[in-house]
């Protein structure tokens, strides 16, 4: 099942997670694997944009798909170089294009808590006029997709504390990206797609996070026309995606999931009856995480 | 039981929730709860701090909260006034001293992600020389702690897609907030406590959320010496918590939880075989929520 991916989660990688000891409830000493976060700066031209914390692979799709989707690479717009820094934590990215974002950057209209990161009125503006393509998403896949990204080895199964989002097309999950900001593995799944001239029309995205209005501005943003989740919903991210006509599908475990806007792209080709109720293993370690 | 806390949450509150029209995977007309996501503009006197997306309860503890976690607002400080102009989604802080964060928020050491929200080389900075209380935890405490926590009606039962932080005092839950950023409810908690002028010496705070190195650095900057959670850790948390000497504990469910810092103000007198397992029906709705 690993080939299908275009990139998989690399639960192996030494740098990605780390052995720490520590005591269990019975007072005995243990070791558990816990994920790594590490402050990443990221520079557009010669303008210091932001620092996030990243679990440190792909910084340059990470800083990419962070401009990206900022509005400060333009749709269709790819970078000239991206230079990662291993020793400084710096990505830089170069533009043909000349970019001045100071005024931007100075506006205060900055986002907190997990609801972060883009400077809302401005990206809001940019969806102004947004048409997401046609498509249709046939129920069969939504059912394997969850199936086979819930069974694919990740950090998310093997040290909890991650997001995890997946660019998909048909029923074949392509790019599995996870973070420790959800917004993060949302932007490496996003700088892939600019990196690679990967198109949205015909993608689905899955994340295992919350379906909140970022979220659904970020899937818009990049185009994709369909957003699905293991988690739930908020009550903007709905109003959003109506508006932005996406397709926002939540809360799917094992057969069930429910669908809040943009029900017209889904075909119901299967048989929900057939579908096994999720295998509890899957609830392991990060289960319960944010 | 709900006569025990100060502060619990509200699911009954009309305000919170809002019911949504949706088809289910049998496709069938279905209706679900779930919660509100507001913009909420924060000002420290004359200057506009920050936009936060928040459930929209609480938005004087919210923002007093936000700036005392900043750092805007001195250990021991107490605004002169918090006003909240629902119609605005503001809340407007006075404070006797003459504030002037504008150069700082011009540092482009912005955060994103899920990890965000401090100007982070900042906040170490003001966390130099910070010495935690001692204090000691029974472990009997935490077995009812998070009995108490995981059975009261809380928003996150009701709808999910939310996160819950939890001040409490010994075996006692104290003040509950929940919002769609989980930084907002450690800021609500924060604000509850500077509004009341209530000491962090023997309060220990419980999160559904990660023990990321924000959470670390929130709690730490209220001077909470125990930080509990249900969900995992990341690397840098703990490496931070250690730092600190704040006591770090993750991974509570049930009878089980991991200690991986700060070990010593645990004492243990639970008795951990006589500890039921958890409830299944806990998890429902929002369980695996991000």
């Amino acid at each position: 099942m690993r080939n299908d991916y275009l990139i998989a989660p690399n639960p192996e990688n030494a740098a990605l997670t780390r052995i720490v000891a520590g005591m269990d409830h019975g007072g005995s000493a243990c070791e558990i694997a816990v994920v790594e976060e590490r402050p990443l700066t990221i520079f557009l031209n010669s303008q210091e944009i932001v620092t996030v914390m990243t679990i440190g692979d792909f910084p340059e799709y990470l800083a990419t798909g962070f401009l990206r989707n900022q509005g400060m690479l333009q749709a269709g717009e790819r970078p000239d170089s991206v230079d990662y820094d291993e020793e400084l934590q710096t990505v830089v990215v170069r533009t043909r294009r000349a970019t001045d974002y100071e005024a931007k950057l100075q506006k205060k209209t900055r986002t907190s808590g997990c609801a972060v990161g883009t400077v809302f009125g401005d990206i809001m503006e940019s969806l102004d006029g947004l048409v997401l393509p046609d498509a249709t998403v046939r129920t069969s896949w939504l059912y394997r997709l969850a199936h086979k990204i819930n069974t694919t080895p990740s950090l998310y199964l093997a040290a909890g504390a991650i997001h995890g989002t997946v660019l998909c097309k048909a029923d074949r999950p392509l790019v599995y990206m996870e973070d420790v900001g959800r917004h993060n593995a949302v932007d490496k799944v996003a700088g892939w797609m600019v990196s690679n001239n990967v198109g949205p029309d015909d993608k689905i995205l899955y994340t295992t996070g919350r379906l909140t209005s970022e979220m659904v501005i970020k899937t818009a943003t990049m185009g994709i026309p369909v957003l699905a989740s293991r988690s739930g919903f908020t009550a903007w991210g709905v109003e959003l995606a109506r508006e932005l006509g996406l397709t926002l599908i939540g809360r799917m475990r094992g057969k069930r999931y429910v669908c809040l806007s943009g029900e017209d792209r889904l075909v119901r080709d299967a048989d929900a009856a057939g579908i096994a109720d999720e295998d509890r293993r899957l609830h392991r370690k990060g289960a319960l995480d944010d």
